[in-house]
């Protein structure tokens, strides 16, 4: 599968930031036509101790790059695009990723 | 589920590390007492175009926290630590994920 990841730094406001990130973005992510599931999660600190750099990872699967692709396009997509930029645009590292199959 | 995070920046020598990444210390983590998923992505890019930061990212799964700490204690889990510090220690980031359940 193919997979939208986005890397969360630490936001300087975490309690806005989870109001806004589960009642409102992740809400509208989820009505994203041809996503396959939705994996989020809290980042709790490097093993070796300290918080580290990141703080939430979503990742978003798709059946293929075709349909990634396409769902970004899509009005559903847009908005979630439009709004995640609206509110962790500056914390926010999006990569495309492609699982290896072993 | 917890799961431990491997994200890896580019390498200098992509040939070689790959050679290393799939030949040896995946087989050699693959054996880690307690482990019960191992999803290895390869970073295409950013959605916005660029091939960004992060070259690759290793999830590995475990039932709980305790079971990943007793993982990394374990034979397997310490030469698998040894191991990616010998050739990637320079370009790896590494965090302790907790899924959120929604």
């Amino acid at each position: 599968m193919v997979k939208l990841i986005a890397l969360y730094k630490h936001p300087e406001d975490k309690e806005a930031f989870n109001e806004h990130y589960f009642n409102t973005h992740a809400p509208i992510t989820a009505k994203i036509p041809g996503l396959r599931k939705m994996e989020v999660t809290k980042i709790l600190g490097s093993p070796m101790g300290g918080e580290g750099e990141y703080y939430l990872m979503c990742e978003m699967y798709y059946d293929s790059h075709k349909a990634l692709q396409a769902a970004m396009r899509t009005d559903e997509g847009k908005a979630s695009g439009k709004d995640v930029m609206s509110f962790a645009g500056d914390i926010i590292t999006l990569m495309i990723g492609e699982e290896i199959e072993e």
